[in-house]
């Protein structure tokens, strides 16, 4: 059946902000990032790693609100994951606020996850909304990897988990026109094409957002002419080559609109990169920080795909390959009437 | 702001599935299950306790879909969700159905979470949606605390995660009157009123349920003697009192009417189960078995309340407490026009 769902209401992101650590505010976009850990340890004034990713989401949905002029107790639902086990960044980072509260786990595609649900809820029953993802660099490796005290090795097709935060006030109130609109959306299916390394996450994750992309395509009509841009969340240098090529042959060349969040956050070479940036806050504060700012400037009409890879440690460990996700959302500036 | 929302179409459980393991069918609800192992040896075929909770995941949607003479393909979207890292019983589990998928993370609330986000899609978009929760015993129990094969000394408040799996699908379809409905949901607040004891989730959770259900009594005028039955997923023998005795202080009496799930699966002086059962696995698999059927003969207008902790094992060993959450639904008997 079809997947794209147009919204009955088009949904306005009236604010949203972007915290991040120290090496994301090095990069290309440093400055544009609403708030950083001024001491440059990336511990926002926690005790442990874990704690600090909770205080990024309480920071960026503090800022979100103040930007928006509102207060937790008007939000009728906070749509929020991250990375750790359980959760317990946004479960934790989120306490303080006083409303309903949606937990999720979409890995790095959770911030469009959360966009999708909090723009349908929104659009149809006049609520206003948030979303909120993060992932934490020293939080992630030590539990995904090795403790980034060990100094392990890392592979060239290796991810940089993204030091990150993003939270997006979401409201269908005619109001708020001239904010960036989402106008139609289309939640992703697990894809499974038997990639089994855990350093190479592009791989993985590319499947699901060449299905994604190509059923929007198909059930749109629409071409990858018809949009500014069609940026992923963290497929890297090693998925968006094989997003590009794929899709190519698909018949759909995307090459001169793709952009890829985990590309646009770091400066590869000169940081020792890798693939790029990935993680649940590497879509978020990009799209806060450099994508939403653009639009109506230079960007009109979007695609964003947030991909994320649904294993765990352990189910890789048990000798299962990794699904991937990827959830669309079309983005457009809103002309004032 | 009010929390409770009325749904704008009632949105009816066309079909639902239930799967368990051992322990839950040897108990009091034993023979009412869809589909257990017959093995008895609560493996389901699979070669890991993680990957047999994935399995009890798609035996659960599979017989669901049967149930309601449906194929995936007809599915808008899934929402699931468990109690391993990353949510790998639902992501694995659920990989082979071809529908878009919403990946939850709401600990034992992960049934109510899913059956709110479902129901509001349904009812807003005219959209066949399914929800899916899950846990294993052992699964579980070797992730949050010991592995079984350790026999670790178990504490009085102590609850037993269940093995066991509940699918449901959702439509708002008129086609479907004389299924149970959903009319009204209260997505839940986080709470966290300090306790610390992983050992007692029953007291960390239920300040959460009180709060839930004092909101919905409060916002809607309605009283404990407006329901037939008012249940709770997973409070326990300890977390029920609690429930019982400041609900009383606050005024309302629900003694006549509360039930809980975690009590009504095991016959707890029989089988050693302690506090009594947990776990996603368990609200699913005794609305499915137990309450849905009952719904239009002794039920008729029931509130179901799932409650669910979340912290993560590092969280606690990292001195926080545990905050808890709980998710409201009204589900009613309808009656054929």
């Amino acid at each position: 059946m079809r997947s794209t769902i147009k919204l009955s209401r088009d949904v306005y992101i009236i604010a949203s902000a972007s915290v991040v650590g120290k090496h994301e505010d090095d990069g290309p976009l440093g400055g544009r990032f609403d708030v950083t850990d001024e001491t440059g340890t990336d511990e926002f004034g926690a005790k442990t790693w874990e704690s600090a990713e909770g205080e990024m989401q309480r920071l960026a949905l503090s800022e979100a609100l103040r930007k928006a002029s509102m207060t937790d107790a008007e939000l009728a639902a906070i749509f929020a994951g991250d990375l750790q086990n359980q959760c317990v960044g946004s479960a934790y980072g989120l306490l303080g606020f006083d409303a309903p509260y949606f937990g999720l786990y979409g890995a790095c595609s959770t911030c469009a996850e959360g966009l999708i649900l909090a723009s349908l809820i929104s659009s149809a029953y006049g609520l206003t909304t948030a979303a909120v993802a993060s992932s934490h660099n020293c939080a992630a490796e030590r539990q995904f990897r090795y403790p980034v005290e060990y100094g392990g090795q890392r592979a060239p097709t290796a991810q940089w988990t993204v030091t990150g935060a993003g939270a997006f006030v979401l409201s269908a109130d005619e109001k708020h026109r001239g904010s960036p609109k989402i106008t139609e959306v289309l939640p992703g299916r697990s894809i499974d094409r038997g990639i089994n390394d855990l350093n190479n996450m592009g791989a993985a994750m590319a499947p699901a957002a060449i299905d994604t992309l190509c059923r929007y395509f198909d059930e749109t009509g629409r071409s990858p002419d018809s949009f500014d841009m069609i940026v992923t969340g963290d497929l890297g240098a090693e998925g968006s080559r094989i997003l590009t090529e794929f899709l190519s042959a698909a018949g759909h060349d995307v090459s001169s609109r793709h952009a890829d969040c985990g590309l646009m956050i770091y400066d590869r070479e000169k940081s020792d990169k890798h693939s790029g940036g990935s993680g649940c806050g590497c879509s978020a504060s990009v799209l806060s920080a450099s994508i939403l700012p653009r639009m109506g400037v230079d960007l009109h009409d979007i695609l964003f795909m947030a991909t994320g890879a649904l294993m765990s440690p352990a189910s890789v460990q048990q000798g299962n390959s990794i699904p991937g996700i990827c959830h669309l959302l079309r983005i457009c500036a809103d002309k004032r009437s």
